[in-house]
């Protein structure tokens, strides 16, 4: 069922999106003000379920890569958003139909709605993730097969490119290191695929998941209940610790934000370790959850989403957790984004705790 | 006027180019191989005089990009070298008519021949620079407002892409890391231009020139004459030293070959610092020639060309200078292309010593 993104559910959006990317994606206050100014200047955006979507469609993500710590202090045009998916076109030799978000975070989700309101295009109700990874080819379509190339990039002097790779994984290490000398911040349009593919490998629903989640927040503060037991119903997930944070270590290096958070509570110490997101908890050195499930940080009283970059000596917040699409935990998933890719030495702990494995996604709908 | 490039030339062109690529543009050796598996398999090359080219001929330069020494180890295939070439002409939207060296040197000079050769396109009797300098813009076509973009680059891998800058030493900066993170060794084609600029911003005959050099070196080992008069007589230069190498330090960063080398004769040392191409040769402690005029290093008794990564302990050598084309001498040019640009706190000394500033580039010229 289509539905209308209108001005006033971008923070909505924005919040919850922030939520879902586990700490990275971007700041849900900046990419709130890309997308308002967009639909403010081009009207209101339509947004399209996976069902909708025609099987011939040419669908292709437009979303921010680098630290996202930088992009506070650069933040893109719209001109600059466009360009990549233009340029995609002109490169593919076939207009681009829908956009998509490649991964949920709060400037990686409303940069497509700001991209869709400028370049009067709908935008897909689904993501490659269902939450927020920091890698390029750490999607679900690459489980299916689906290259990122071509892909197009752009930063916001003028310099723009086209690249196609052998495989996603080169499509990370070059384009990284390209972001990087760009400043760090680059836009980038890329996976191209139909709606037939779309609707195997994307995440269903997710930017109507953002919207509900975002208000849930709202309504709970006004409503004065606890706006964290709402969102761990509806996420299915559970509460992993409340504290006061007591030390962010941080680097940007190599095109990531890189570190680790230490949060106490009368004797017990819980550390969140990320890489533009959260990707392990632990309390007391056991650990609790791993990627690729998701952990989710949030101010203590008011319940906003709080970013890996948002992070600061004397807030006091609460974690919790909530699975990840199940096909994440599968062999070939748990190789490209669970725990021992990140050099974290420790099995892929699901937010409950456990440490079940996950099965092959089938032959018939993917190649891992 | 034209003339044919056959097998049996690429051994003096290579010998001659790697001698003007002034220690940097890489391995004669591998160049000529290449070259010589082109002209068998796919026949002779036509090379064609600048007063020759078609005004709206469409002219564009294939090269390697990185560090040379990485090439002796990653030899690139026929199809490596024309996938740019290839990839130019699609995003530009016409065939690519004439092919040129951006630079002189053992591969630089020779991949265009293998590329002219597999592609059946005539070749340049020209060049960029009238020598090899180590970064992207630093040609005389940049000072004449002519783009690098768009440029195409491929490694051996398969990965390619195409970048469009807005400026020069913007596609030097993101090319560079790209370079880097494919292996240190790209194939690219890039300033695309027509004949009038051709004709304008070139350095003409230096095929020409380099297959003459080479050959002389030859025919006086042959005649037992000294081979190094007779090259410095032909380029009207001088001869700067003649010793031993006694130390050579060298490191691959950043993409480059940089590095020192010292060489001594009785009570004088004589050092020569490069950055893939040798920039300044010092006396002493004294400067005698820095970057942008020649510094050449040859075998003290068989005159063949030495490259910087060729350099070694125990090597009895001769070391020449020669002017660079006068254009490298105009303001703009010093500034991209003299020794403080490399971090050598001097003047730029010419090759018989002399401090003299050159002209700008006429405004009906040139754009510096």
């Amino acid at each position: 069922m289509s539905w209308t993104i209108k001005l006033e559910d971008i923070d909505d959006l924005a919040r919850g999106s922030a939520l879902l990317g586990t700490g990275g994606g971007g700041d849900p206050y900046i990419g709130g003000l890309l997308a308002k100014e967009a639909l403010r200047r081009h009207g209101d955006v339509t947004v399209v379920s996976l069902d909708e979507v025609p099987d011939d469609a040419v669908i292709a993500c437009i979303s921010m890569l680098g630290a996202p710590t930088v992009m506070v202090e650069k933040l893109p045009s719209l001109d600059e958003i466009m360009s990549p998916v233009q340029e995609l076109s002109e490169h593919y030799g076939r207009p681009i139909t829908h956009l998509m978000c490649i991964e949920v975070g709060g400037v990686n989700s409303t940069i497509p709605i700001a991209a869709a309101a400028a370049m009067n295009l709908p935008l897909l109700d689904a993501d490659g993730m269902g939450r927020a990874f920091p890698e390029l080819q750490m999607v679900l379509p690459t489980l299916y097969g689906v290259s990122a190339s071509p892909l197009a990039y752009a930063d916001e002097k003028g310099n723009i490119g086209v690249l196609r790779t052998i495989n996603n994984a080169w499509g990370e290490r070059i384009i990284r290191v390209a972001a990087v000398e760009m400043g760090c911040s680059i836009m980038l349009s890329a996976f191209q695929m139909n709606g037939v593919m779309a609707r195997k490998a994307l995440v269903p629903d997710s930017l109507t998941l953002c919207a509900a989640l975002g208000r849930s927040i709202v309504e709970a503060r006004v409503a004065k209940t606890d706006p964290v037991d709402g969102l761990v119903e509806t996420l299915g997930g559970r509460s992993l610790f409340g504290g006061k944070v007591v030390d962010v270590e941080r680097a940007t290096t190599a095109g990531f934000a890189r570190g680790r958070a230490t949060i106490i509570e009368g004797d017990s110490t819980f550390t969140l370790s990320f890489q533009n997101e959260h990707l392990m908890a632990e309390l007391n050195g056991v650990v609790l959850t791993t990627t690729p499930d998701l952990i989710m940080v949030l101010d203590f009283e008011s319940g906003e989403p709080i970013t890996t970059e948002g992070l600061r000596y004397g807030q006091r917040v609460r974690v919790i957790s909530a699975p990840a699409d199940e096909r994440w935990h599968s062999p070939a998933a748990i190789e490209m984004v669970g725990p021992r890719y990140f050099g974290y030495d420790t099995e892929p702990t699901r937010f409950d705790g456990s440490v079940r494995a996950g099965v092959p996604i089938a032959d018939s709908d993917g190649i891992a």
